[in-house]
């Protein structure tokens, strides 16, 4: 079983810097992992994302229940053979998958009924089922299945949803029955601090090895999601890895690790850099506009990634005009390697104590994306893999 | 200037194992040249190519004039720089891309009046204006403009075109002006055994460093390529490579080479890939097919590509399934792979002595795709591509 080991606390914010010891490796953190939601970090291979410095990896149970059968995977020797993934994964329990994808999901104490955002066929899964799963998949650390309220719900809605995701969380624990893989529950509470404190005491004194937040980054704009990890992460013990889920903006990213988080996912970063926005010290970038034509220079000067070493933002915009499959790739090295590397800055910044101007530093470039537009964004996504969901009416 | 050396001559067939001397490189001939239309063979990076065994690549002036306009490659310092590719380049004139991708082309005697796939705009080419592009793209191998005839035109219609392409041809060379580019014009004559030894013989007496045999596998029929691929290689040097324009099946490059052709080019490889077909020994497999959803072994056993050293049968499979990126890039490695290392065995065989049992032997295990399959396939694909021309009448 994977266990965590404190390396040094930022004597002036709440960050650390840390190590997560897995079976297949150590993680420093505070640390980034790519979405390979469909055992594919889109684009990449896995020794790609080696050389960019990925440490962990995460899968989806949701998708690869789906997508190709949890018992295919198992067949090819689980996760890590099947994706050819030699370092740590996390897989997520596909709670927020099931309340976000598909369409026609219902919640009951027993579990939750489904339907496929693939082919609409219809599915049950239980929290016992959910660990049944991540144990056939062989991630180092599995999610318990929670129940992820939608942003907007009001405070009865939320409370039953996150008391019910307290008593999954115990209820996958009775199930697990693999000793080699770490088991986080996840921190609901929605936008309610009260709720938010509530859920982390409760889940803190079930003693897990670490500790998931969850349901934030839903649309509620970024001071009240600052603010609910800050009342998530007051009840979470010290010593155990604290997991922000889903968040993954480089602005979000140092605020969350100023706050104490350890670890990080999401699709932003991969799934930006397929439409174009590429990450650089100063903010994002779309190299589908006009004034990258003649740019004779990497996007980024500072930057050490594959794309930014061999190729200019003329060529990149090129490939992005002509839809060329090679834009997403480059696009995807650049961003994760980006994000990768402020994880090493952060944690060298915590390591020397010179956290407070390093944050203060990157902030200060850093323009962050409109929070309107980037809400805006992230619904449009959300409408568009509605949209594609071809399923049939039973 | 290039210049090519015959190295081995098959004693039994007219198989030549040769060596194309260029500015950025040597090609070991036979050789196949991937395509890379837009300035990128679809998906994959230079450092692959070259990992690969890939010794030159093919651009395309069409494709580059309309889109990102040959100024920028000039701009970003000629197209070996602005795509990163250290080794030969030849580029087409797009004589072939004119009449198949544009709507509504005109050839007169001075060029081609055609209209962009991309937007629908006017545009007007003359054999001179292809020449002033090539030179400014930089090449090692560049190609005079073509009036490439449809299959199933008349004798008289292609006669006309053959005529004209020997005239600008002759044009073509006139309008040269850099003395470190090969320029080979195209021989024509649809498939008219008299016109096909008549533009060979035209052009084999203008003595040109090389020469392309264009106008097959336009739907003709494998028997009929070949007997018109036999007449125009008649009449050329032996001396001087010849260059099969556009085919690429793995039973065409080995009856191709057989028959002295030098250097082939066709995105049929690494079209194919992206729609799950692989190269195997025995054949093309279909990675969607139901059958390798459990294959626990490489696609191919004896190949030693990167993707079949890393992945089973079943991952592809999952990846073809799920729409992932990552697919259409694994199948292209797998593909250009196999072809480039046919070639290897093909040259080995040669300069061994042993080309025809080679040959015997290949052809005896590998099950060609069903001819009608293949032209059926085709025209989809070009009607797919016409299909997509949103551009607006003037």
């Amino acid at each position: 079983m994977s266990h965590f080991k404190l390396v040094k606390t930022c004597p002036h914010s709440q960050a650390r810097a840390g190590e997560l010891v897995t079976s297949h490796g150590i993680v420093p953190t505070p640390a980034f992992m790519p979405v390979g939601s469909q055992a594919t970090v889109k684009t990449l291979i896995p020794e790609e994302l080696q050389n960019l410095g990925v440490r962990i990896i995460l899968g989806n149970t949701y998708h690869l229940y789906l997508r190709p059968g949890v018992e295919v995977v198992t067949g090819m020797g689980g996760l890590h053979r099947f994706m050819a993934w030699p370092g740590p994964i996390l897989t997520d329990s596909g709670g927020y998958q099931l309340f976000s994808l598909s369409p026609l999901c219902k919640v009951v104490e027993e579990g939750v009924h489904f339907r496929s955002h693939i082919d609409g066929s219809q599915h049950f899964l239980s929290p016992e089922q959910v660990i049944a799963l991540q144990e056939k998949l062989g991630a180092d650390i599995i999610m318990t299945l929670d129940h992820c309220p939608a942003y907007g719900d009001g405070l009865e809605v939320v409370r039953s949803a996150t008391e019910r995701s307290h008593r999954w969380a115990e209820r996958c624990r009775q199930a697990q029955t693999r000793q080699d893989q770490s088991l986080y529950p996840i921190v609901q509470g929605g936008t309610f601090t009260e709720l938010r404190r509530h859920s982390a005491r409760t889940l803190a004194s079930l003693d897990f090895p670490g500790y998931g937040i969850g349901g934030l980054s839903l649309g509620e704009g970024k001071e009240i999601m600052l603010a609910m990890l800050e009342e998530s992460l007051t009840e979470l013990p010290l010593d155990k890895p604290r997991y922000l889920m889903g968040v993954g903006s480089p602005d979000d990213l140092v605020a969350g690790v100023a706050r104490g988080v350890d670890l990080f996912d999401s699709a932003l970063p991969t799934r930006v850099a397929r439409t174009g926005a590429l990450y650089t010290r100063q903010g994002r970038r779309n190299i589908r506009n006009a004034s990258w034509q003649r740019h004779d220079g990497p996007i980024d000067p500072g930057c050490d990634c594959y794309t930014c070493r061999t190729f200019t933002g003329a060529y990149l915009h090129h490939l992005f005009k002509a839809e060329e499959l090679l834009a997403y790739r480059l696009a995807t090295l650049h961003n994760v390697r980006f994000i990768i590397r402020l994880m090493a800055e952060m944690r060298q910044a915590i390591s020397e104590g010179n956290f407070p101007s390093f944050s203060q530093d990157f902030l200060a470039s850093y323009q962050p994306t409109d929070e309107e537009v980037r809400v805006e964004q992230k619904q449009k996504w959300l409408r568009s893999r509605r949209e594609r969901m071809n399923y049939k009416e039973a």
